[in-house]
């Protein structure tokens, strides 16, 4: 078989059905001028994943079906697209057609993931058998949608009725002999994840005994990111993944893994059988800047605006915001107090003069004064608190003035260990249209901060706000540690339960004081209040604060007593 | 057949296994005492509904489902609980267990509703049978969950592959014959739903040819709203409610509708064959309170702070949240700025007289100078909306300062068409930690208003409040409608929009102008990052932006262009 299959690893605006169709229109140009004998889009690829309730408008999906079914192109295209229901009060499904031909359906989706950041059960109704799409440009190919490969390794948290690959290998045995297996994916990005995903293609196809592709989406939709890395699997282990976080087409010569090509920005890594996939140092970092470039340029956001403390948070923030829209269109905002250090002013304006960003100075002192003075009958007997994040609200309050006045976006700067335990002020520094930090843990912060340095070869973040002991420098002499654990004891701790589900005993068990394991996870339920109402942030853990994190708040979250 | 069955309307505490374990029991004493046979609580009535991730937690799944299996009563009880997964790698089920009975499970949940407010695919496995409760206190009783009952009716917004009411009468013709059947049910709040609740009760009566038993859930938690209601249903349509919105025990005699009795405040309503219930005048105001004060005691709160403009909103508010914790624990603060009228203030404070409500003023005029002046390179050539928000932010900073300060909590006084507009500001008038009147559209404010007046036979929102124009005063003779089209107009169309699903076409169809639909519907999607980060509201309506509201944000909305 001669016939070479293009992927289509395109970045869709959620909505934008003529946008999206366009851009699968040229990846399929530049498929065909590569020799490519038709090609694969992502999953619903022609809406944008995750379109989310879109999907409950009935001319939303018949306005995907019909634009996906008419692309014209001078190869075949199997196209991920919304298609209507088979019947009156049922609902739509997740599928494949083949463009300019609006009779076939090719398949729907047999497995919809329903946990996590998934809520497939909400909007499509299960298929019940995989698809095949014959003699496309000579040859026959299994077709599957992201989740239905899933199951057969195991790698989905709970199994279903179900097993697409298998069911397509037992075709196999029957005779109905196929060239190749392609799914369409739309899998989200965490870190790690890109082994489980080739292990995923791996394991299909060497059950099905025929290469398996995965075409996967790329680029951030509010808070979910897509990092692509489609992958051409053959039954051997021997594996082509197309670069992460970049649009272009993985042309696959199924004869011959050498002679695949990628069309667009990086290269194409070849894996060996059994060779492992490494994601690489900037990986993560990569991730968020993706996720605040994407989210301003979809939304139509070309300017950011965000307070510079001189601390590690923020000054990362704008490292990443630097990169999102470019250094001209970043302000940052140094805002002291009186309970402000002079490195702090300094260690911002170093950060603003190394990324070229504008610097402005708003000392928030004539403010807090009048502030305290005019509100003094409320501060004085109440919780110091009050006082705390008073100092954090008019710095939002600064903030906001700036991003309304000038069309900017404010971006809140928190980390997920602060979120996590509530140590930031609603309505201050967690003001933003967009939270880039909010799913990075605190070390993670300073290890991005330091790849930022040496990406850029220099100090953005110089070596006193690397070094200094974080403070939110809202009391005199405040250091984050007279509230928390070291950072290093609080993420591991956070990481463990939040994403690996480890209770209190379980905790323990690891090594972590029983004190200090119940003094966070009581501050992360207490603190539920804040999540619900913080912006967007990447999804780059496993299991983040935001669509994939669903808490009650009036709850008795301590129910073990 | 003698035996009585008694439903246990309760109003649990989500995650507080042992406190709701206290309540099944007390309740089932009052049962027993009332002379029952047998009892039935609410849909997994021992976790509370809903309990969102906590049950992703192995351990809350079998603590539930110890404590329910545990129970003791002098009488035997149906108690609604998660209960443990059937195999490894599969999910929990929502089921029934019967108290004391630690052996026996009875049921689970069949029909797993998963669209609107509903996640349940999300944490369920579905079961493929109805259960029976047999010779229970002498009687056999077939056995269902909430939406096991919705299908048979059709008042389910998709259809299910299978009918758990038909599944039951099939039995009956081939002569397994019940003597009831009983409908564990969390069955969420929203005007004018008791009627769809009690038709789908009789049509389930009537296909059963037997009694319809239906428990439910009371109260509120978070977004969510229970109104009990709890109903039986004779095969002739003959009909039983409980009272909304109160804990009790409704006690039933299925030989005779007029010796069932209700232990608890208010008073059982009896419908003849085909007469309609009526919810009350009083009902979308009462949701709202319990809402609030649900949301208040599950949470450990006790104070409430809000500001009071002389507006409606935070009229009617302040007026809810009096109800909701006492007047004593309500602080009104009155914040005039330089475009504040004197009536502002005036209406304010007799509201907060009229209530017994403390009463704060806290002019901004010093910190509006102030801010104006420090930040005046920010504003004096920006979108003139930075200047207006200032005014709403430093308004938001006084009244989380006195929460802060107090330990009480802020909440947001905006309505749903508010909402639906952007017309409101991020930290500022929307800041707090619920919005008691968020799902209220602006019409219905004023309604409740009246309605509250009424109530309480005092004019707590008064003759001026009620007929002045609607102002944000943010600017010189500034009025609504010099921004948003009036009121009862936008209320319609938003209306129309959001709950029964009507586009843009189909709007002008209903008699609305082109241009001020395209300029609502804009307006509406242009804000969804606002709804984001709004703080939990009850939900009252058919569609609420909250939990069952899941928009994209960086989105193209406009994908008919």
């Amino acid at each position: 078989m001669a016939t070479k299959i293009a992927l289509l690893q395109s970045n869709p605006i959620v909505g934008d059905i003529n946008g999206n169709a366009v851009m699968i229109q040229k990846l399929a140009n530049l498929a065909y001028e590569s020799g490519a004998g038709f090609a694969v889009t992502t999953e619903l690829a022609i809406s944008g994943y995750p379109p989310r309730d879109l999907l409950l408008q009935d001319d939303f999906i018949s306005r995907c079906h019909q634009v996906a079914s008419d692309l014209e192109s001078p190869i075949p295209i199997l196209v991920g697209t919304p298609v209507p229901p088979i019947q009156d009060r049922s609902l739509p499904g997740n599928g494949v057609v083949r463009a300019g031909d609006s009779i076939r359906e090719v398949t729907r989706k047999q497995l919809l993931p329903t946990y996590d950041v998934f809520d497939e059960a909400r909007y499509f109704e299960a298929d019940e058998r995989p698809g095949i799409a014959r003699t496309i440009a000579g040859v026959d190919v299994g077709v599957t949608i992201c989740e239905d490969a899933w199951q057969h390794c195991g790698a989905t948290p709970n199994d279903y009725d179900s097993d697409p690959i298998a069911q397509i290998a037992e075709w196999g045995r029957q005779g109905v002999l196929l060239d190749a297996t392609v799914n369409l994916s739309a899998s989200p990005y965490h870190a790690d994840k890109s082994g489980v995903r080739i292990e995923v293609a791996r394991s299909a196809a060497s059950s099905l005994n025929h290469p398996f592709l995965l075409a996967n989406q790329v680029g951030g939709n509010d808070d979910l990111l897509f990092d692509g890395r489609s992958i051409i699997a053959w039954p051997d282990g021997t594996a082509v993944v197309a670069p992460a976080w970049k649009e272009g087409v993985l042309v696959a010569d199924l004869s011959d893994p050498s002679k695949c090509i990628w069309k667009g920005e990086g290269d194409l890594v070849h894996l060996s059988p059994n060779q492992e996939f490494n994601e690489g140092d900037n990986d993560l970092l990569d991730a968020v800047i993706t996720g605040l470039s994407d989210y301003c340029r979809k939304s139509g956001i070309k300017k950011i605006v965000l307070g510079l403390s001189g601390g590690i948070d923020s000054a990362l923030a704008a490292c990443v915001a630097s990169k999102a829209v470019g250094p001209d269109n970043v302000t940052g905002i140094s805002m002291p107090s009186r309970h402000s250090s002079q490195h702090s002013i300094d260690d911002a304006k170093a950060t603003a003069e190394t990324l070229g960003i504008n610097f402005l100075m708003y000392p928030i002192a004539k403010l807090h004064e009048t502030a305290d003075s005019e509100l003094s009958n409320i501060l004085e007997n109440g919780n110091p608190v009050a006082g705390e994040n008073l100092q954090a609200r008019l710095r939002g309050l600064i903030v906001m003035a700036h991003a309304n006045a000038n069309g900017a976006m404010a971006i809140a700067t928190g980390n997920k260990s602060e979120l996590g335990q509530g140590y930031c002020t609603l309505y201050g520094d967690m003001a933003g249209g967009y939270a880039p930090l909010g799913d990075l843990y605190k070390m993670e912060v300073y290890a991005l901060a330091r790849e930022f340095n040496e990406r850029i070869g220099a100090m953005a973040v110089n070596e006193s706000t690397l070094t200094k002991p974080p403070s939110a420098e809202l009391a005199p002499d405040q250091k984050d540690e007279d509230s928390l654990p070291p950072y290093p004891i609080l993420d591991e701790i956070l990481r463990l339960h939040i994403e690996d589900g480890l209770d209190a005993t379980q905790l323990v068990e690891h090594g972590h004081e029983l004190n200090v394991v119940n003094d966070v996870l009581t501050r992360l339920s207490r603190n539920e209040h804040k999540r619900w109402q913080m912006p967007p942030a990447p999804r780059v853990s496993k299991r983040a604060f935001g669509q994939g994190w669903r808490q009650p708040l009036a709850a008795k979250h301590d129910w073990r007593d």
